[in-house]
C-alpha cells in the first residue's frame, strides 16, 4: 500500500539509520556515506508505459507446455468490460508480455446502489502455473509474502482503484470473493503501468541472424529491461534488489544494449558506500526503507566480482573520475584473497568456505575449491587491468607474482594431467564450474583449455551447471578458448530450451529435465524473470561473428 | 485503503454525480441540492482517542458464555512487545472495550536484515466468536467483505504501519502468514485511534439507581457513542450508514445524553436533500464516495418516522429555522398515507406492502397490516404536533379528521372487542407489533391499551418482538399506557439479558433463546454494536421515575 510504504520510509528512517550505522558505523572508507548520497542522486527516473490487457485467457493442462500449463486466449478483453463480474466471478487476463509495475482498474455499477464493500483476490503470475497452483499449505523455504496474490477490500464504489504493490507479471487473475446480492457491477478500464530504467532501444540484429538467436536476444533484452529498475535488480518479482553477481552480468549486457551506464555507476557507488566495516563489498544491499546493506552478508565470489564490474564500467565509459574514486574499494577486496591464500598459493578452501558464503551456482554438492581458486586469479587479473587503466598498478605491484603462484598451485594441486581436467575434493570431483573458472583465471593454455572443456562435456559424471548464472561463465570460458561452435551450441541449447517452452523472460533456474525445480522447495515462488539469465544479450551482441551467424 | 478511498472519492465523483442526478434529477424540492450542501457543511469533526490494548487473550469454549466463547486474559500486552512474532505466530489482543477507528502498529527487527516482505492476516471482532469462527466457506446472505478480516503484505520493514479501513472491534487477532527464516522481528506499539462524534459526557445516574439499570445505561451510551460518527450510523461495523429508523431512536437517546443536535440536523438535511423525485424520504442514504441515496429504497415506516424525528428535533432544540425549512418534506410524506388509505379509513395493506418495503421488525411471518395502520396514525399525530409548533396546522387541516377516520377503521376492522387485542390477516394474527403501534397511534383509551398490552403478554401464540428495534416501540407503548412496572421489567429482562451475557455494546439482533440467530444466515456478520439497541438510554434518562428506581 502506498500510504503504508510512505509511512514505512518516514517511520523506518530512524530505525534504519541505526541499522546502517551498525554496518558502516566506523565506515571503512571516509567517503562511505557520501557514496550512498551520490548513489541516491543517481536514482533514475523510470520510464512509464501504460499497458492494456490483450485478452481473457484460460489456463489449461498441457503436458507439453512448461510446467504442464498453457494459457489459451478465449475472448478479447473488451468482452470483460460489458459483463457482470459478479456473474463471471473469476477471470484471468493476459497483458501479452511480461511487465513490471502497477495495476489499476475501475468498478462501475450495472444496477442498484452499492450497499456494501466488495472483496477481490488478485493473483499476478509471470508464468501460467502461478495462476493455477494452490499456494496453501505453503511449504516454501522463503517468505510466503513473495507470492503475488493479495486480498483487497473496496469499501466504496463506483471508483478507480490502484494496487500500490509493484507486481511483475504477464497474467492477472481476478477473483471476486465478496459482493452483495443487492447491486451488480463490472470491472473495466484495466491498466498496468509498466516501469523500467531501460530507456534506449537497442539496435536491431541483422536480418541474416538465425531466428532462434533473434528470439533468445529479444527475450534476453526483455529480461534485462524488466530487471533494470532503480537498481539492477536480480528479479522484479523476487528479490527485487541489488546483488553483485547479477549486477556484473546485467552491466555486461547493458553495455551492448540499453547503455544505461548511470545505473551501473549508481550501483557501484551504493555497494561501495554500504560495504562493511572492514571495507568488504557485501553480496547484496537494499534500497528501502533506506539504503542499507544486508548485515554480515559476506559472499566471497560476489565481493571479488565487484572489481570486474568496476573494470568493465571504466572500459565501457572511460569515466576515470568514478573509477579513481572507487579504486580504493577494488584494492581493498584483494585483502580477501590475501587472507585465504596460503604460502603454497592455494586457497584455504575449508576456512574460506567456513567463514564466507561461496555461491557460484545453485548446484547441490558442488565443490567450490577449484572454482574459488580460479575466480580469485580472475579477480586479480581484472583488478590489475583496472589498475593499469588508472595507472596505479604500482599500488598493487605484488599482484602479478601472486597470480603466478596461484596458477602454479592450481596446476600442481588440482589439475589432472592425464585427463586434462581440474578436480577437487577427496572424491576428485569434476565439474563444469571448476573448468570454467580455472579457464576464466587463465590458468591453462588455449590448447589445454579446449581439452578441459571438450573433456568435461564428454564426461558422464561431471557436475553440469545448475542454472543460467553458471552457464554464463562456462560459455565465456568456451569463447575465451576459441570454441565458438560449442559456445553457440551451449547457448542455443540452454536458452533455446526456454524459448521453446514459451518463455517471455528468462528464468532464475532452468533444468531442461525438470520444469518444477526450485531452490526454495516450491516452484511458484521462483523468479521467472531473472537478471543473470539475460546474459545471451551480451554474448550475441559482443561476439556477432560467433553468435549472429 | 486510504489512497484507495481518496482515489475512490476523486474518481468516483463523476460517476456518483450521475448516480445522484438519477435520484434527484428533477429534484422534488428546489432546495434539494442546497440541503445536501448544508448537510456536508455540518459534517462533524470527530473526537479522536488513542487506545492501547490491555492484554493478550485466549478465546476459549464456554457453554455458558455468549455464543459459547469467552475471552480469557492470559498475559499483559507488554509481554507481546518483547518477543518474536515469528515464534508466536498468532495472538489475540483485547482493547478492553468496543471501539471504532483505526489500527496501527510498528515492526522492529530482532536480528538479521529483513530480506523479504512479510504477510499478516488481521481479524477484528466485536465479540469473541468472530475471532474463532471460520469464515470460509462463506454462505451469508450479504457481502463477505463486511467481515473485518484482511490480509496485509508489508514490503519493507522496520517501520510503522496503519490499516486504513475503519474497524469496529474489541478484539484484534494477529496472524503472521508469511515471513523469512533469515531475520526475526517483533510487533509492538499497537494503537487504536478511536473516533466518534459523541463529545459531551452525559451526566451520571443517581447513586441510588439499581446496578442493572446503571449497566444497561452505560452499555447503551457506549452503543450510541460508537454509532455516532459523521452520521448516525446503524452500526459501525455494518452497514456504517444512515437509516431513518435508527436515526429516530438514536436522536431520541441523543437528546437525553450526548446532546449533539448538530448531528441530527445534518442527518435531517441529508435525508431531505437526497429524497426521491416524488419527494419521499428514502430508507437509507450513503455519505461516500459522494452523498447519495439508495436508488428506489422506499421504506414506508421509515419515511413516515422522518416526521417524528423532525418534530422531536424541534422540541429539543427549538430550532424553528431548520424545522420551517424542512417542513415541506414532512408535509410531503403525508402523501404516502393519502395514497394508501382507502375511503373506509383502512390502509390498503396488500398494495402498500407490494409497492413499498414495510420493515417494522426482523420477524418472520409478521403481518404488518395493523402495524402500518397504527404507525400512519402515529405519524399523522406527530406531523400535526410539528405543524402546531410551526403554526402551520392550517396547511394540513384535513389531518385531524383523517386521524379520526383511521382510528375508527382500525377499531372496526382489526380490534377484537372480546379479547381486547388487535388482529390482522386471514389467520387473525396477534402480535406485540400490532398492539404497540395501535397504542402508539393513540387508537385505544388508556384502559383498553393496558388490557391489550397485558393480554398480549399473556397470550401464548402472540408473535413477540424479533429484536431491539421493535422492543423500543413496545416499551414506549407500555410507558404511554402507564404500565411502568411492566415497562421496566421488559427493558430489564431484554437488555439485562445482553448485559448478563457480557455485552460491551448492544446487539443488532438478540433472541434470549438463540445466541446464533442472524438475519443474514451467518452470525459473525451480525452487527454487535447497533444503533437501534441504544434506546434504553432514552427510557432510563427521560423517565427517571420509572426506570431509575
Amino acid at each position: 500500500m502506498n500510504t503504508l510504504l510512505k509511512k514505512t520510509i518516514a517511520a523506518g528512517a530512524l530505525s534504519i539509520l541505526l541499522a546502517i550505522s551498525s554496518v558502516t558505523a566506523q565506515n571503512y572508507y571516509k567517503n562511505g556515506k557520501a557514496w550512498v548520497t551520490k548513489a541516491e542522486a543517481l536514482k533514475p527516473v523510470l520510464k512509464e508505459t501504460i499497458i492494456e490487457p490483450k485478452s481473457i485467457v484460460e489456463i489449461v493442462k498441457n503436458k507439453d507446455a512448461f510446467q504442464g500449463w498453457e494459457a489459451k486466449a478465449v475472448a478479447p478483453i473488451d468482452s470483460l468490460y460489458d459483463q457482470s463480474i459478479r456473474k463471471l466471478n473469476s477471470v484471468i487476463v493476459d497483458l501479452g508480455d511480461h511487465y513490471t509495475g502497477y495495476f489499476s482498474f475501475d468498478l462501475a455499477t450495472i444496477w442498484g446502489s452499492p450497499d456494501s464493500p466488495v472483496r477481490f483476490r488478485f493473483t499476478f503470475g509471470e508464468v501460467p502455473s502461478e495462476l493455477v497452483t494452490p499456494y496453501e499449505p505453503f511449504n516454501g523455504g522463503i517468505s510466503r509474502a513473495w507470492l503475488q496474490d493479495q486480498e483487497y477490500n473496496i469499501m466504496y464504489l463506483p471508483g478507480s482503484y490502484k494496487i500500490d504493490r509493484r507486481m511483475a507479471c504477464r497474467y492477472i487473475k481476478i477473483d471476486l470473493i465478496g459482493s452483495s446480492p443487492y447491486f451488480d457491477f463490472k470491472i473495466n478500464n484495466l491498466k498496468f503501468k509498466a516501469v523500467t530504467s531501460a530507456k534506449n532501444t537497442p539496435k536491431e540484429l541483422p536480418a541474416s541472424t538465425p531466428e532462434m538467436i533473434k528470439n533468445i536476444d529479444k527475450i534476453g533484452l526483455n529480461t534485462l529491461k524488466e530487471c533494470m529498475q532503480t537498481v539492477y535488480e536480480d528479479g522484479p518479482k523476487r528479490d527485487r534488489r541489488l546483488w553483485v553477481g547479477d549486477m556484473y552480468l546485467e552491466s555486461l549486457a547493458n553495455v551492448y544494449s540499453f547503455e544505461n551506464h548511470e545505473l551501473t555507476k549508481r550501483c557501484l557507488y551504493m555497494l561501495a558506500g554500504l560495504s562493511d566495516d572492514e571495507g568488504y563489498v557485501l553480496g547484496t544491499v537494499f534500497e528501502a526503507p533506506e539504503p542499507h546493506a544486508q548485515a554480515g552478508q559476506r559472499l566471497m565470489d560476489y565481493s571479488l566480482l565487484y572489481n570486474a564490474t568496476l573494470k568493465e564500467y571504466l572500459a565501457a565509459t572511460n569515466d576515470m573520475e568514478t573509477a579513481k574514486e572507487l579504486w580504493p574499494v577494488a584494492k581493498r577486496q584483494l585483502a580477501i584473497i590475501n587472507q585465504y591464500v596460503s604460502d603454497n598459493g592455494l586457497v584455504d578452501y575449508e576456512r574460506a568456505n567456513g567463514e564466507w558464503w561461496l555461491f557460484f551456482d545453485w548446484k547441490d554438492g558442488l565443490n567450490k575449491a577449484a572454482g574459488i581458486q580460479g575466480l580469485m586469479i580472475f579477480a586479480l587479473n581484472e583488478t590489475y587491468e583496472l589498475a593499469k587503466l588508472l595507472n596505479v598498478e604500482n599500488e598493487i605491484s605484488e599482484v602479478p607474482s601472486l597470480i603466478k603462484k596461484m596458477k602454479r598451485a592450481a596446476l600442481k594441486n588440482m589439475y589432472n594431467f592425464k585427463t586434462g581436467l581440474f578436480e577437487c575434493g577427496d572424491d576428485h570431483q569434476i565439474s563444469y564450474a571448476s573448468q570454467a573458472w580455472m579457464i576464466m583465471g587463465d590458468v591453462l593454455s588455449e590448447k589445454a583449455s579446449q581439452k578441459a572443456l571438450a573433456n568435461v562435456m564428454k564426461h558422464q559424471e561431471a557436475l553440469q551447471p545448475g542454472g543460467p548464472y553458471m552457464y554464463h561463465y562456462f560459455i565465456q570460458a568456451l569463447v575465451k578458448s576459441n570454441m565458438y561452435d560449442e559456445a553457440k551450441t551451449v547457448l542455443t541449447d540452454f536458452w533455446g530450451g526456454m524459448v521453446d517452452k514459451g518463455a517471455d523472460t528468462f528464468w532464475e533456474v532452468y533444468d531442461p529435465t525438470n520444469d518444477l525445480i526450485s531452490p526454495y522447495g516450491f516452484f511458484p515462488i521462483n523468479s521467472y524473470c531473472h537478471a543473470w539469465s539475460c546474459t545471451p544479450v551480451y554474448f550475441i551482441r559482443k561476439y556477432p561473428e560467433i553468435f549472429q551467424k
